[in-house]
């Protein structure tokens, strides 16, 4: 089974489209947790068994956790290990190098943090993405039109007939002779989602923005579905593990995800 | 003092141009280190014991440590607090994400390991390097036009004025407000070298592929240094480090780091 067909099983079965951000940030974790020996993972831990019912997946940041150098390093570690095999996990680590280098980066996110998917950036092309390509059964999502302002400066760079992130959208459906290969786009750009789906009709979509960037869940969900009505996987972060400061965090962590899974089942319908 | 002014003093001061790349490929470390409690740090230790003399800067690619996970991100921290502040400390990561996330990229490779200088990905855009920018003391090297050929992909597209690793290279230019911005261009490209020194003519520049890569060492010093004849690091890392495979390894790494010192500088006043 390759890692598309595997994700499009975990929505159905899941019947969500939700993908839950673990960007841990310490001076926002909770006071009583933060005072714990594991601030990260137990904040984690505790947003995790709050929202599970809700996501279809999770993905973490692996910056947040380099911050705290030995330490962060043992919660990403632990908080991997602590996810469920019912859900997908993805290292956001958008990572990419020569092929020698790559290939480690490689081994460091697939063997030792035990991912599903991970997230890389394509600008270096076919060499330096060819190792994290190797087993059909690991999804790889490329950068493609991300969610923030700067995405204007180098990704909408024109040939006059295709700009550079549907080059990239293109050159990774060469890249798809396993069925691992995915797209990161924003949902800050329904517009372009739309021609992006038509573009990849096939491939799945890692949606970041639909939280707090502000990114427009409806068009997202409607552009970013492929026909069968799946591979496409929505993210939001803050606004799901911050939505309260107080000790009820996980309890809002969970409200808010139901919230979320539910607007994102409803824009699938209509 | 900028980042610049310090590299451009330390070139001087050294007389040197060379840049030891610490790329610890566990199986090819030599046995005996192998089976020492920390075999990374303990081989790392011994190349930059061996060629301290001649090199102007070390950089260390993240890459290579990540793949042994808790323990080689200590073999990763110790490296660099090995490193003495007579060289440029470069932390090789290729990161790059939306604002707050590159924040907290920024605080691992500056503050966590302490490196005087990064590399980084520019695909994301403005607001994605701007946390990387804001101490003048400390560098980044932007990815600008790789030594592999994957280079070939996205980095040549062009709108039939400029190709993209050339936009990347003025932009980068508006990104210098603080003297401490840099390109990564590999010595695989003498020609296109040439033309990125004429956009940027006081960037510091970062030159991988002179050693096992085959690029071309006297074209890429003849293009690649500033008019002062500064502003340029070339790096080589399995040439040096993997020099002999036997016990005299770290003689090996000594002669060969000091023969391409000492080609740097036969090309440089040729």
């Amino acid at each position: 089974m390759t890692f598309t067909e595997k994700l499009n099983d975990i929505l159905s079965a899941r019947k969500s489209l939700l993908c839950v951000g673990l960007d841990a940030v310490m001076e926002k974790i909770p006071a009583p947790l933060r005072q714990s020996p594991e601030p990260l993972f137990q904040f984690n831990k505790a947003i995790i068994d709050a929202t599970l019912p809700y996501a279809a997946a999770f993905k973490i940041n692996t910056a947040f956790y380099e911050a705290w150098g030995l330490e962060g390093w043992r919660a990403l570690e632990k908080t991997f290990a602590y996810l469920p095999a019912e859900v997908i996990k993805i290292a956001d680590a958008k990572r990419g190098d020569i092929g020698n280098t790559s290939l480690s980066y490689s081994r460091a996110l697939f063997t030792g943090l035990g991912a599903d998917a991970v997230t890389v950036n394509p600008l270096m092309g076919t060499d330096s993405t060819a190792p994290f390509l190797q087993d059909p059964q690991r999804g790889v999502f490329f950068l493609c039109l991300t969610s923030n302002p700067g995405s204007q400066d180098f990704q909408h760079f024109s040939d006059g007939q295709v700009r550079l992130y549907e080059k990239i959208a293109v050159k990774v459906g060469e890249w798809n002779r396993h069925g691992n290969c995915g797209l990161v786009v924003g949902a800050t750009h329904p517009a372009e989602l739309q021609g992006l789906r038509s573009l990849a009709p096939d491939l799945p979509f890692l949606i970041p923005g639909i939280g707090a960037q502000g990114g427009d869940l409806e068009n997202s969900v409607r552009f970013g579905l492929t026909a069968q009505g799946g591979g496409a996987l929505f993210n939001s972060s803050r606004a799901i593990l911050y939505a309260s400061s107080g000790d009820d965090f996980a309890a809002a962590a969970a409200a808010e995800a139901k919230a979320t899974r539910d607007a994102l089942n409803r824009a699938k319908v209509s």
